[in-house]
């Protein structure tokens, strides 16, 4: 196991009607004039927003809204929510939404308190400084609500980056499952998959006896291939949400990450996917996945073998490269069920857009023609993962 | 799944020679005149004590030592360092050592700033202030270095108690697997039996639904079943250590023990063993955990039978009755092959003293005739399961 140092100080408030207790929770934690950032307008159809901004008014603190926050947010409204931050004086900043409102938050919160400009924490400076932030979580699937970390795409040139610090950690998250039961069932299965990404990310791995981190990880898989389902099936079932909530926070926060070589190439893969065609980031990585895994397994074939018996129950008696092929096969079919995508087709692309999707994922974004991770791809191999998705 | 709050503040620093950091740890915590508190000869003879108090004195912070913290953890030495604190004016506690010397470290760190007597505390009142604490940890099993608990026996009348707060959560905790390689089998099999009941007192719950947290647990007993008996026949097993040593943080910091009821009544009755054989408490959970369970799986058979087959490889062709027992009996072999006791005689005790010892368990504590967790138990099913032990 490699040394690590693991922080998680996001104070976490869990279940139902949770979210009346937003104003409480600014108070404690020294927020008095507050920016609520949210997304569109389900939030304020659905009376969530007005019970947050109640929530305060009945804590005496002074509210300010900011809306319109869309998926993949943009640096602009960032800016406007800066100048808002400055204008009235703010200090804490609450996302009310999934990871693109609770992203767009911590971005307000840093760049409220630097002298210069925002972009520059999404391109390799550290944020070592921000206004508090919070969070009530509407969608279980990006893991924002308890990370360091921030994805924003600047307008000018589309550039989506990623900015860290414990600065923009969320002080507070609520977690109330039943704001996820309005959710459509597509939607559900983007952030089904999300966590589920987030966990493989974690579990392909190349550094070597770290049993306990792969067993918390395959439970977390396990419990989402049970409950995903369930939740896409019949999405009032508050239970099945409730499990899918603190997994989508355990499977991000890092607590089954820490100690280990990390993968991450199947989201470099997605990333060309979404920015090309728009489509929902899980959707990509339904995706992207099973076309990635089917040429890297033979890195490592024993360990995509162990997740394929210990995840998807594939039998023993086989040898490591059927059980590998055959969980991998396994994962494919279980994105299908849920309604995901699993061909490039679906996403809108065709196979004349391959080598542009490799070229980019090679040179993008500061990259020098290779995907590192649990493998190393150079641009021929990633063609062939894009084709592995036709 | 029951509504629920999760605070984990913790700074965790993990790994080889992570100890040389305490001193730039407790400087970033605030700390500048810091009483380290430890317990036995041991941690001064491997030169621990040495790096870490020259750790503090690189970073010109002024130090003092308290050593002689037993196992079971008295009042004595607490007061003891209460005074030291206030004559010294000491602004951090650091604590080098195993559960004993944490809770230890805890109870002074709240007595320091408080005007009553520090056993308030563990009469009833929350902690709501205290120095803030560090932690360097030698043996994994407690998971104080994670949690908001400490357990002090009052020599007057020997009385264990516990006290609670999150003023008292560890800071930051060093951890590094390296200083556990010197534990004698014996300690290191208590330390591991003691993770894994942490895990089952949150495993046995009447809360439906908790597939999460259910996985969760699960995956960390295997990962304990399948390193803990490496660190007990190799103890330089420094992988076998660090999985160990995280998993004991993982299975009390609560993160797989939210939203369901908790079980917690084998501590209850374990602590009579210890109490009257002054017996190692990882011993006494082994042969108490098997003998309870042997009793309590009545009361809901298909989750002890889930427990069999997810935990101890289980057949799933037969009823969950005979899954149950047969887990409940993989249990109680795991114990024994690390080395562990598994009746009440090899822990010096017989048959004579189970009147005795369930009328204690039922009445002692302010308890008024019932142990409550998964199950209810009265005072003749309690004999029982002492007799289990038999």
């Amino acid at each position: 196991m490699d040394n690590f140092t693991f922080y998680s100080p996001t104070y976490f408030v869990f279940g139902k009607n949770e979210e009346t207790r937003a104003g409480e929770l600014v108070k404690k934690f020294g927020g008095s004039r507050v920016l609520v950032v949210f997304g569109g307008s389900s939030a304020s159809k659905s009376g969530l927003l007005e019970r947050v901004v109640n929530s305060l008014g009945e804590e005496g603190l002074e509210s300010f809204t900011l809306g319109g926050v869309k998926p993949n947010p943009r640096s602009g409204l960032v800016y406007e929510g800066i100048d808002l931050c400055r204008k009235e004086n703010v200090d804490f900043v609450l996302a009310v939404g999934g990871g693109s409102v609770i992203d767009t938050a911590k971005a307000i919160a840093a760049g409220a308190v630097y002298d210069g400009d925002f972009w520059d924490f999404y391109s390799g400076k550290r944020i070592e400084e921000a206004l508090p932030v919070g969070t009530v979580l509407t969608i279980s699937a990006a893991g924002s609500e308890g990370s360091p970390d921030s994805v924003i795409t600047k307008e000018d040139g589309m550039f989506k980056r990623g900015a860290s610090g414990d600065a923009i950690r969320p002080k507070f998250s609520i977690l109330n499952p039943a704001l996820t039961q309005t959710l459509p069932a597509y939607q559900t299965a983007c952030g089904i998959t999300d966590i589920m990404a987030h966990l493989m990310e974690r579990y392909m791995t190349n550094t070597k006896d770290v049993q306990t981190t792969d067993r918390m990880i395959e439970g977390l898989l396990l419990a989402m291939i049970e409950e995903g389902p369930k939740a896409v099936k019949e999405p009032d079932d508050y239970e099945a949400r409730a499990n899918i909530m603190w997994a989508g926070m355990m499977a991000h926060n890092n607590s089954c990450g820490v100690g280990r070589s990390q993968d991450w190439i199947s989201h470099d893969v997605e990333h060309e996917l979404s920015a090309l065609y728009d489509c929902a980031h899980g959707a990509g990585l339904a995706v992207t996945f099973p076309a990635y895994l089917s040429l890297a397994y033979k890195h490592d074939v024993a360990r995509v073998a162990q997740f394929a018996r210990r995840v998807w129950g594939c039998p023993e008696d086989i040898d490591d490269e059927e059980a590998a092929l055959m969980g991998i096969e396994s994962l494919r079919q279980f994105f299908k069920d849920i309604g995901m995508p699993s061909t490039i087709g679906e996403l809108g692309g065709s196979e004349a857009d391959i080598d542009k999707l490799a070229h980019t994922a090679c040179y993008g974004n500061g990259r020098t023609g290779k995907l590192c991770g649990f493998v190393e791809l150079d641009e021929e191999q990633i063609k062939q993962v894009y084709r592995n998705m036709l």
